[in-house]
């Protein structure tokens, strides 16, 4: 039986470690388990080899013994025991055994010991783990609780992944205090065994799960979680917490790529890649995903506001203005058909303010709403139903109403409600809910949410086979250049111009001479001023070394810097190169992540690029019109219009560029990081400056 | 009679505009009134010409007839009528006005026309108006409610102001389901007379308020509203939200430093700048006065996390990182302390991880908060009641005596909680928050409040005349440089130049010259490269139309530049100036606004000023010490520390040399721009090398 099967819809549950004792686990996970039970299919076996009966039940020594078909086992036994309950249950055939115990690799090396011991047994006897020290398991619609949970969240359409046993937990407080209503809650615990990547594609097939909602701590399954992730959100809405974001270091960075696609910027970059929804806390994380479930994602930015309150509409529009949102102006023709239903002091603009006429509340939401959605100005819909409007039952049903018929009339249009009220009136609230309308509490967590479920195009993740270890490229497509010196892997400049001269990539043009005349007739050739940079292997850093001279202008002085430069670093290598000058610079970069793999990064370039850190980060390859994307979000993405005199980059063609080094990179497993800063960018015109390239250590030569 | 006092502790109210019939505001405020008499002095007078009583109450024709002392009235009429109600409230010696009725400036023309009357009416009689359009007052510590609301917030220390009826209501709401204490609750409606200056003055003087929120739409009071500010917050928190911050429109720019010194940046400036704790919303209003209500403001950023899960104190940590405040690991002595207290797999770094160990979890939140009150590594001490801590009486009690011990060992440190448990321990949070400890809903309202409860250093805001119109400089201070031109009032660049040298300000070396060998005899002095500019009155963008030429290097260059732009321009006015090559570009600037009166703008300059907009605003002028603060707070600040190369800029020099433009600018009323762009800051040199100034129309020649 498939393992997510034997997890959702088990037949016979064994339960080892069960015990009567009440404060126990073993005591609450058979209460649980009964409690899913009742009127069902499903048997539950306690195994205690102690006991002959736990609460009127026949309890077993061993899974093994129960003689009848278990598909899926629930483990609460010490750490060290746990390798030997696994064997028990491979023996009688479980598919899924789900570990709760902790006292494993979280605790230090013993219990790593005792995981792998567990991870072993697993493997020999076919068997896949849960956990371990975990939350546990339940399905919602089924019933069947599998968990520490005091209680089974009300059934809906949400699935929520989790490694935080505390929010397993918040599952079931959301869903009585919000009505939120979940299919499967899965605690992953130390993903052991099954990771986040193996639910996600269970959750996309599953018919149940209609939103999947994810808390991560760490991502298990590297570059092919994110394929799954790019495959799943064509299907349903994914909403993702990533938890970690400070205290994950930044690995030492020995180039601009590497300093500005730390690990945490390309997790991120990722997940928006793949249409994930990403949200930065848990409270967002529910809501968002329950929003997604009653209503489309924001098919766009702007919002239409309806309150009663000039205040709290102003609020909201600063509010959703600082989550990016828009709340744009109403057209003279839509303002005067809405001020038809509105007070003569009243406001069409948007916030649309209906004052304090409390006689026509009812009627002026359902109008409002109406009006809104006939349009084709707003794409959120957002009524506030604010103290004494939350507290009338016609406003309410006038809302339900309107809501009703949005899908029919607007099914490209979202309604989201802002509530604002005492707490006493928090039915209305929950009928606004019940009737498919979110309804967020106070100005704050509506920005917040609303913001949250904006659609994205999404990008699609190429599957790479990853990770790609020093010296496998050869066998995954087209090797390295040839690398011909060693330290640290980065390449020769020589070598780094010719590779990009093979490519087809935009260098300036070079040469590289061993005796004067060879470097002026270069010169003559491509034109001053040019550029002068001394080669030898042990010169890492030549700018830093005075080993090269820009702004060459003439014969004379390249003779003169020629011989200087021959003198003081005793080489006759050199590589003399045009200077390009005016344009704006920017940065391409790429590096291959040891999970994720190939990485590219763009932005602003120049010497100044770690301080202004404006790039934009995607996993490689990507086509040019996702490298266009990148370029529009870049935070000085202005720059490229043409900037107080500068020429403007056009950015279809830097984004065919950027689209052929992310390909040309990800086509070559043997390059580990490629950084051309500064790309000298004007008009259609792109030269790269600067380069270097590394590749594996053992790249062939 | 004070208007304050009249407003706060009146001893007759007259209710004019009375009613008995229910659901009527006239009705609503009858009762509101009674509750608030039950048992005190005061006394109610229903004023209703049409009535002999109501509900048992004898009613007068008018204030006047009353015949016994009245100090405040409360008006509910029509606006027309309003006016004339006033006069009779001066009649009666009536001190204070509230006018909740609305249809005045509010809803257009004829309204506006109202509010006049009422204004002169108001003056006439030397009444003061609260209103008109609003929800009233509430003094909670007496009872006294001439409010709209349904009921009267519990007492306690915090007064709101606000601009908005809807968070007068709030007050009630939060006041209910999160034991937060008001002592007044002041809502302005449409400022007409008492505004917010006012009353931010008068709770200041008051007793019973000890901290100040204040929600604003508008600020009435201009710059006097930000002295005030400053002389408060000297005495006790403010919290203000400023709504309206999307839709206000940015004025037409003239000069970069008016298109980086917007009204919405320079009014949030301001309000920091005043010592205020600015926040963006208004759930966020209330729990950041709460919270400094309970406990002392953040004295630094430093936050130490107990918690039960590690998700959750993960995900804290994010959130505070992200709000700026920080999560320290602790030090290695405190971390050997701390692994005493908890079980072996626990994590003592921070956030501190006390496991599932439940049987303990009492004794270690005690014995950890005790630890790091004790402790000099953090300022703010978060322990998260988290599920099944949250809902253990026992832990409840450890944390509340933990604090009680607080104020005895740490009285630099507060303590919040974080809670992340089901409704139904809510009383459990109500405990907490009762026993002075703020207990904040979910991580993510954790960390936006806490960020917001940082103590800032307050600068002083210089108590200056203004407005200051065009021409009236003269009689407030030294008077405007001679500016020669006319056009928009951007004086010449050689009276600019001259003003910088009588002021002592560092300009690149210039001289103006009409003849070539005066000006290659300048920059011979000078030493080249130099600038050369035509000057002509109708040149105004002197670079656009080519009258500025650069990098000229040697006199040949400089005599044939001459002549060729004497030949183009038909003019003998230049200016030569040294090129000042290499250091970082900055940009200072002031302006002085019709409200808020002078301005300072100082951050990164050049010509990508407007793109990368980091420029930090103060109200002038500022000392040195505030100006260093400006530079601290850049966003690209460490570009001064010597970035790549470039020399590191001075930073105690450069706050000199703002603080002292700032005064300068500040003193001389006239002036009405000023805009050094770029200023070349290398070591301890700066150099302007772009100056504009503008001054009054009608500035003195």
């Amino acid at each position: 039986m498939n393992w997510f099967t034997a997890l959702a819809q088990p037949t016979g549950v064994a339960l080892i470690g069960a015990s009567d004792t009440q404060g126990k686990a073993g005591r609450l996970l058979m209460d649980n388990l009964a409690n899913g039970c009742d009127g069902g299919e499903l048997r539950v076996f306690p195994i205690n080899p102690r006991k002959a009966e736990i609460l009127g039940q026949t309890t077993y020594p061993s899974v093994a013994a129960i003689g009848s078909d278990v598909d899926l086992a629930v483990i609460l036994l010490p750490a060290a025991r746990v390798a030997d309950a696994i064997a028990d249950c491979g023996r009688a055939g479980v598919a899924t055994a789900i570990v709760i115990s902790g006292g494993f690799s979280e605790v230090g090396p013993d219990g790593a010991a005792h995981e792998r011991a567990m991870l072993d047994a697993a493997a020999a006897h076919g068997v896949r783990v849960i956990g371990p020290n975990c939350f546990g398991f339940v399905n919602c619609v089924t019933g069947l609780n599998a968990s520490i949970s005091a209680a089974t969240p009300h059934a809906g359409g949400i699935s929520i992944v989790t490694q935080s046993g505390a929010y397993g937990m918040s599952a079931v407080t959301r869903s009585q205090r919000d009505h939120i209503g979940f299919a499967k809650v899965i605690s992953l615990g130390n993903c052991a065994d099954v990771n986040e990547t193996d639910v996600l594609a269970a959750l996309g097939d599953d018919g149940e799960t209609r939103v999947v909602c994810m808390l991560l701590e760490s991502i298990q399954g590297g570059r092919h979680f994110f394929e799954v992730l790019s495959q799943t959100t064509a299907r349903k809405p994914v909403v993702v917490l990533k938890t970690g974001k400070s205290s994950s270091g930044q690995r030492a960075a020995q180039s601009h790529t590497a300093a500005l696609s730390g690990d945490v910027a390309v997790l991120e970059a990722g997940l928006r890649q793949a249409g994930a929804h990403v949200v930065d806390d848990g409270d967002t994380l529910f809501e968002v995903a329950h929003s997604l479930l009653l209503q489309p994602a924001a098919s766009g930015r702007r919002v239409g506001i309806i309150s009663n309150s000039g205040g709290v509409g102003v609020e909201l529009t600063d509010l959703l203005e600082r989550e990016g949102m828009l709340v744009p102006e109403l057209s003279a023709g839509l303002q005067e058909q809405l001020r038809a239903l509105i007070p003569a002091h009243g406001s069409s603009a948007n916030p649309i303010d209906i004052t304090t006429d409390w006689s026509r509340f009812a009627q002026m939401y359902r109008s409002l709403i109406d009006a809104l959605l006939a349009s084709d100005e707003v794409d959120v819909i957002l009524p506030v139903l604010l103290h004494r409007s939350a507290q009338m039952p016609e406003v309410i049903d006038a809302v339900v109403a309107a809501g009703e018929c949005q899908g029919e009339s607007a099914p490209d249009k979202s309604i989201h409600a802002c509530w604002v009220a005492p707490a006493s009136a928090d039915e209305h609230r929950l009928r606004v809910v019940d009737s498919g309308i979110p309804c967020h509490v106070g100005p704050h967590r509506t920005a917040t949410v609303i913001a949250r479920t904006l659609r994205r195009e999404r990008g699609k993740i190429s599957s790479l086979p990853v990770p790609v270890g020093p010296g496998t490229g050869e066998a995954d497509g087209p090797g390295a250049p040839d690398a011909s010196d060693g330290q640290e892997g980065w390449a020769d400049a020589h070598t780094v111009y010719r590779f990009l001269d093979e490519a087809g990539f935009p260098a300036a043009p070079w040469a590289r001479v061993s005796e004067l005349e060879g470097g002026v007739a270069h010169a003559e050739r491509c034109g001053y001023p040019v550029v002068i940079k001394a080669l030898r292997k042990d010169l890492l850093h030549k700018s830093d070394a005075g080993a090269v001279v820009l702004n060459i202008r003439d014969a004379e002085s390249l003779r003169s810097t020629f011989r200087a430069l021959e003198q003081k670093f005793q080489t006759r290598d050199f590589l003399v190169q045009k200077q390009i000058e005016g344009g704006i610079e920017l940065v391409i970069g790429a590096r291959r992540d040891p999970q994720l793999g190939p990485v590219i990064v763009a932005g602003l370039g120049g010497t100044l690029i770690e301080l202004f850190r404006d790039v934009a980060i995607r996993l490689a390859p990507v086509t040019a019109a996702e490298a266009l994307q990148m370029l529009d979000e870049l935070r000085f993405s202005a720059l490229l219009d043409g900037y107080r005199g500068s020429p403007a980059v056009q950015r279809a063609a830097c984004a065919e560029l950027i689209a052929a080094v992310s390909r040309w990179f990800a086509e070559r497993p043997a390059l580990r990081e490629l950084d051309f800063n500064p790309v000298i960018a004007s008009g259609t015109t792109f030269t790269i400056v600067d380069a270097r390239i590394r590749t594996s250590a053992q790249a062939p030569s």
